[in-house]
This record gives structure tokens, sequence and C-alpha cells, in this order.
């Protein structure tokens, strides 16, 4: 089995030297341990991870450590009041010059039991193939019996993320056991509230801004892509959200007696929001695209080899037209974008009643591009409502703005953050991919994914470049009900993840 | 007494000639049957009316028609299915030419128990004042004793609109018995939809269409003005609803993965209502005021004797400005409107989630003036929503629509009516405004109300001018808890009431 897949790595064109020693070895060890690591999953899946249950965090948070702590690994929980903690570990390697820092997140998105086939999110399944497909319930494999790769674990968070977790601490204790040498040191930073949007990431990094230096952090987050060929994300947009309300009369008026006479605040907001996007989805707001960072030679090129789905994608999503010209989605996702999340005023259908509604309220969204800053951004919107004769306040107004002031718009800012782009042809971004492709074959590069992470703050705070290793099968569920993991995914994940963490400490050093 | 006010009638310059006869002669009726009067309206009022209550609202239509047909008139009940029956009556006198029509209605605007002072809204209490003034509950006066004209009536329909039924009864019953000599036919018309907007009125006139006509429907509902000075309406403005909902994607959208890509429906439908109306009110759909009636200059002329209270009033509800220009406000309302009622995408606030809606809707009222056909004012909105590049449906669209257009609108059109608006000129109008003043000295004459009032189809389908004979007190609660009824407006609207169903058949008749 084991030259056989030498045999296919080399026909790969992947070499099957230094690189693809760590690869084998983890192979080679989870083949003989798979019951062993499965039980290991299977107990902390049973954990239940809602954030909001700050008991049960903390036993997962404990789990995490003593996994570590299993492997060596030196934790330490990071305490922030009223959160979950964060599991920290180290495992110094002697001589490394570099340190690498492998991010993940314990806690789950909160589960709706009564839709999941299998009962009970906390109780793991393991299911002989997707449910959808016919997939029925069968026991862990005997100890030393091989799993089918096409089986999966059915529980919250078996994708997203404690698989994850749980491929970090078996893919080190192959290395160890086999005695791979390390050329890095290894950082771990698993946190537990990543699904609530990290309210504290950015002060917890703060806090431990030199501990949690790296020469990279791997966050091994996210799916791989729909095909099964592994992908590498350098990026992601940055986030800004503003909420406008635009306040009319204190109470409701009713219409038919003033309509003409009275302004209507739903109509300001139409127009000011219609003033700030064109049909196009230019954003209007002057200066909004300054400093947007072009893509480089090497993320066009990343962008140009990857497969182009974007006219599958449009008919499977049900879009007629699309904004964003001739280009592509993944270089569309390069680009900021503003959308409204949504708008509310008075009532529609058959709720909606004879009055001029007292105020009109939209949430928006920004993804900055690289080269944005968040809060010059909102700056610049809310110098767009102020140019359209808006009074600008951040509070409910009182008798006496409501006095001064013809027009008048609060603005409630959200917590943002930039957007992250690792560059590609970072030296570091090479020895990644190097690693990865020693693994997994040739990967999909993509320069950002559309969305956020909070956690990108950690390269204004840290200041250490990121790469996004993902290692779930696309359709796992994530965030719903019947989440699950294709076991093929975890084995290779820890494969991805040794062959990571026994990267050659220079590019060079692979040849 | 009765000299006394013959002497102020004298004073005040009205002609205390043949059309005072009636009004003394109700008053004089009035005073010694007090507590009678006020037994009949207190058993009326005792009848729940809530008009989803199709048993409760039969007895109350009954016991209108019981009321009326002890004073001669010959009803019958108008039957609509499903619908409460509306009272008609005919009070047929030899040899008069002219025929007026007096509208009321016997239907309550559903209550809230829990709000009313008195505890329950079909128990009428007798208060010795406003309760917000320290009014205090009292017996009803006995027989034969005086009642003070300050004391209230507390119940649902006290003001709107039994007080009126209970008036026109009074009303006949004085002159009858006092043989005053009627020169009119008298109908009654007196529905039990009003606050439900009236829905089968139209189908229930044109049914009864030539039964229904008369040389002026007099509807006798509404507020005189805040001073106590009685106001005559000439008009109200049409209505025309419409709902627009514009669609994105079938399903919401993973705004990071898609913001910049996907055409969001909120934005649409902000651009689009934004193109409907300028910042100063002005409706921007083009042929949108073709066909407004100017103004006559007897209206102009009522308009400028309206005492201005723009300023007040805006400062009162908290307009910071106003639309309309210089106009004032009696005036706007003689011209069209249009209004956004509410919006509705995704959601704002602490519920906001990173989606693109799938639909984004928008409810519009708009007011007609005079001289606008509402069906037309609806086709140029739409001809104005496909000139802004929608394709305009009326239904959910199916998946070949969504394939064939990009920018789709549905439109769902509500029932609407034309404004009304009598002249002010005409030789009804003038007899009218003549007899009224007769009874309470100079009035108001408003043109038009801002709102709109369904019986106006009248106009359309029975042809018969209509003026708005208010009797209720202004602060009378109506549709609130703790709807009242003054009694001294009580007492002056049997007395106006008297006074029009005793109007000579001329206006040289009546010097």
């Amino acid at each position: 089995m084991r030259l056989a897949v030498a045999a296919l790595l080399a026909t790969l064109g992947v070499g099957a030297g230094a690189t693809s020693e760590p690869v084998l070895t983890a192979r080679d060890w989870r083949e003989t341990h798979e019951r062993a690591i499965l039980d290991e999953f299977v107990e902390l899946l049973r954990i239940p991870n809602d954030g909001r249950d700050l008991v049960s965090m903390r036993r997962n948070a404990e789990a995490v450590a003593r996994l570590l702590g299993r492997r060596g690994v030196q934790t330490k929980l990071l305490e922030t009041s009223g959160a979950p903690p964060s599991v920290y570990g180290e495992f110094p390697v002697p001589g490394a010059k570099h340190t690498l820092v492998f991010y993940a997140h314990y806690d789950g998105y909160p589960v709706e039991q009564r839709h999941w086939y299998t009962g009970d999110p906390f109780r793991p399944v393991l299911m002989s193939g997707r449910v959808e497909e016919g997939g029925q319930p069968i026991p862990l494999p005997r100890p030393g019996w091989p799993s089918d790769p096409a089986w999966r674990l059915y529980a919250r968070s078996a994708a997203d993320n404690k698989a994850v977790i749980v491929a970090m601490a078996t893919a080190l204790e192959a290395l160890r056991a086999r005695k791979v040498p390390l050329q890095s040191n290894l950082k771990f930073f698993i946190e537990g509230e990543n699904e609530a949007g990290s309210p504290h990431v950015a002060a917890l990094l703060k806090a431990h801004r030199s501990t949690l230096r790296g020469d990279a952090w791997l966050l091994c987050d996210g799916r791989v892509h729909p095909s099964g060929q592994q992908q590498l994300i350098f990026g992601v947009r940055g986030f800004a959200g503003l909420e406008l309300t635009v306040f009319g009369a204190p109470a409701e008026l009713p219409e038919g007696r003033y309509g003409g006479w009275a302004p209507n605040p739903a109509q300001q907001l139409s127009r000011l929001l219609a003033s700030i996007k064109d049909d196009s989805g230019r954003v209007l707001v002057e200066g909004f695209y300054d400093g947007v960072a072009p893509l480089s030679d090497s993320e066009k090129q990343a962008i140009a080899a990857i497969p182009d789905n974007d006219g599958a994608l449009a008919r499977q999503l049900g879009l007629r037209f699309t904004e964003g010209g001739k280009l592509r989605l993944p270089e569309i996702v390069t680009q900021p974008s503003l959308n409204i999340l949504g708008v509310s005023a008075g009532a529609v259908g058959a709720d909606a009643r004879e009055v001029i509604p007292s105020s009109a309220t939209a949430s928006l969204i920004i993804r900055l591009a690289k080269g944005m800053d968040h809060r010059n951004t909102i700056d610049r919107i809310v110098e767009h409502i102020r140019k359209n004769g808006f009074f600008v306040t951040e509070e409910e107004p009182g008798d006496d703005v409501r006095a001064a002031h013809e027009k008048i718009c609060r603005v409630v800012r959200q917590p943002g953050y930039n957007a992250m782009r690792t560059p590609l042809d970072l030296e570091i971004s090479k020895r990644v991919i190097a690693a990865v492709e020693a693994a997994r074959g040739p990967v999909i590069k993509i320069p950002s994914l559309g969305g956020s992470l909070p956690i990108a703050v950690l390269q204004d705070i840290v200041r250490s470049p990121a790469v996004i290793v993902p290692i779930a099968n696309d359709d796992n569920n994530h965030r719903a009900a019947n989440e699950n993991i294709r076991l093929q995914n975890l084995w290779e994940g820890i494969e991805t993840i040794a062959a990571l963490m026994a990267m050659p400490a220079s590019e060079s050093g692979s040849d």
C-alpha cells in the first residue's frame, strides 16, 4: 500500500522526496490506528459546543488541551472574561528558525435538533454514506479493521471544525512516533468563538501578540473544492457594517391627512440607498475604491487557473444577470462590494397601515478589498450621507437635534476589519503550496474568498501572513443540520497537516 | 330659552326665518326628551358592533331599522352575502321634488377592552367630563331634568357613528311631532362595514343604484373643528394602493461569497422607489398629475378662509420641514400624493443576517385628486416601472418568467376609487351650507379632506353629489379606547340634521 501510493505520487509528478515522507508516515500511522483516532474524535464531538453555554465550552477547551497535551504540546487556556477560553499550545523544535501557527476552532454553530436525521447532534453516528444517498448507520470499525473512505461521521462540528483538531493531534503523534524530523516550531491557537464572529479575538491577539507570532498562520477551516481537489486560500475580504436609520416625525402620522405635506423617511432612505450604488453594482460613494490593491501577476495566474464555474453557478442559484462586468467571480471577490442586507419601514402586505412611518432603517454590509481601511470606508459613506443633505448622528436624535435639522440619519457602525490577502509569491506561501501539493497533488490557489473571517485581524495585530488550509468535504452541511465529515477527508487532512508540520525550513530545502 | 336662542341667532346674523324654525323645534323637543333620547342611545350602544361578528351586526342593523321605523321611515335591510346588512330607509314627502340621502354607519372600530377606563366599551357610561380632566361616572339625568352639555357618554361608537343615527331619528321625530313641513323626500343608508373599508359598498350601490339616488348625499360622519366650529367637507381624495415586490434569486444567497456578483433586489427596489418621487415630494411618474382639476374660485376662497394652523400643527407633529412648497395644508390635500407605507427586505438590527435577500417589497398608497382616475394612475406607475427596466407581472414569477427577464417586479393592485369633490357653488351645496349655518352659525368649508372614504364611490355609481356633515366633538377618541360623545355635540347634531331635513327646496326659498 505504501509503495503503491509512492508510485502514484511519482506518476502525478509530485516529488517523493523529503516532503512526501511525512505524508506517507501519517498515512501509515492512520491506517493502523483508525479506530483509536475515531474514538478520540467521537469523544470530542460528544461535548456540546454551542458557544452560548460557557460551561460546556470550557469542557471542550479542556478536552482540546488534553488532546494536544497527550502529543507533547505545552498548552494553556487564554482567558477572556465572559467568553469561552482559547486553547494555546506550543511544540518547540530545538534549532528551528521558523514557527508555524495552526488555527482551528472548537465551537459549533447552534443546532436545530429536530432537523437531524441522527436525532442528537452531539451523539456522533457513523454512516455508510450520505444520508440523502441512502447512507445507513453503521458501527465504528473494529480495531485493526479498515474503514471505507466513503463513510461519514455525522455530528455537530464533525467537519467545522473539530476534525481539524483531531487531524492536528494525529499528525503530530505520527510524526513524533516515527521520528520524522521537524524544522519549524509549532504553535496552536484553537478558539471557541468562531461561529459567534470571534468578538474577542482581536483583544486576545493584542494581549498575546508576541506569543502568537509566527512565520505563517495556517487557518485550518473551510472546505475543499466541490470536485474534491485541494484548495489553498490566501485571503478573505474585510468587513464593515453599518445601520442607517432615517427619521421622520416622532410618531407615525395618518397618511391620508398629511400625505403630500409630511415627509416620508422611507422615501428619503430609498433615495439615499439609490444614491449609494448604481444599477450595475458600482458603488457611487466618492473614494470608495481608492487604494484597492491591484492583483499581482501570480494572483492573476492563480485566478486564470481556477476552473470556470460561473455560468453553471449562476444557473444553479437562479441568477438572471450578474454584476461585476466581465470579471469572473474569483476576481470579483478580490474587489470590494456593498450590499443591503435588510430594509425595514412601516409594514407591507396584510400588515400595511395607512400611516407615514416615523423612521426607516437599512442594514448595509461592505466587503473590503485589500488596500482599503474599514474605518475610512465607513467615514466615506458617512460623508456621502452628509452630502445628500442629512445630519448624521450616532444616537437616537433628541428633540434638540430634531428641531435643528431637516433630514436626520443615524449611523450605527459595527466593528470591522480589513481584508487579508497573503501574496502568493511570498517565500512562505510558496513553501505552504509545495508542502500541500506534496500531500495532495496540484492545488487550486484562491487569492481571496468573497466572505470575511474575523481572525483576519491577526495580520494587523500579530503581523503574520496567513493561509487557509481546508480539509472538510464540500458537502459537509456546515452550520446546518446533519453536518458530517467524509472519512477520506479526515484521513487526507491528517496527511496535509503532517506535510505542513514537517515542511522544510526554506523552499530550496524541498528540492 | 327658546327666545334667547332666537335672539342669539339674530345677533350672529343668522336669519331666524324659515330655516331656524326646524332648529328651534328640534332644540325644544330635545330639551323635553333628553332622558328618552339617551335611553334609546344607550340601548343602541349596548349592542356590540365589531364588524367581524355578523350575528351582532345583524342585531345592530335590526335595531337601527326599528329606531327609524318608529319615526315612520319605511326600512329594509340590503343584504350582501357574508357581510353585515345595510339599513335602507325612505321617508317620502308628498309633493317634494328633491331627495336627500342621509348616510351613517352602525359598525364600530374593533375594541381593545383593557384600555377602557369604563371597563366594557359596550356598557355606556355617562361621565361628568373628559376622564383625562377629572370626569367621573354619573347616572343618567332623571326624566325632565336637564343635562349638562359638557357631560360625555363613553362607549364604542358613541361618536363614530351611532350618535348620528340617534340624532337622525330624534330630528325626524321632532319635526313630525311639531308638524314642521318638509320639502324633501328623505332616504337613509346606514352601513355596517365602514371601519372595514366598506368592501361591499360599491356592489351594493350598483345593485340599488336608482333607489339610492338623491339630490345630495349627506355623509354624517367625522368631527367638527377642534375649536368647536361646525365644518362642512365637500370632498375626499381618491385612493389607489399597490404593492411592489422585486425579485432576486429564488433563495437568499450568502452575501460574502456573492457580494459584487449577485444582484440585490433591495437595491433595485430602492432605486425604483427613488425614481418615483423627488426630495421635494414631487411624483416623477410621467403623467401622474395629468388631469388634476384646478380649484374653483369658491374653493380657493373657502381655503383662504380656513384658519391657518399649519405652523402650529407642524410643530405639534414634530415636522421639521414639509413638502408641498408654499401651499397650505388645506390646499395640499386637494392635490395628489404618493407615499411609501412600508418597505421590507431581509432583516435589520439584531436580526440582520449576512445574506442577499431574495425579494424586496414596498407598499405604496396614492391619494388621488379630483380629475384623476385610479386605474390610469396605477397604469402610469406600472409604465414607469417598465421604463426602469423591469418586467412587470401580477403573479409570483415562475421559473420561465425568471429565466426570461433580468429585473422582475410583481405589482399587486388594491381596489381603488376616485376622488370626490362636490363643487361649493352647486345649488345643492349652497342650500346645505345655508341650512347648516342657520343651525350652527358660520361654518368652515373644506373643499377636500386629505384622506379617502370608500363611500366616495357613490358619486361614480349613484351620481349624486355628497357633503360630509360631522357632528362629533374633535376629541372623541374615535377608533381608540375611551371613545365618547360630548352631549352638546349630540344636541347640536340633532339641530343640524333637523335643519337639513327641513331645508327649503331651493336656496331662494330660504330668504
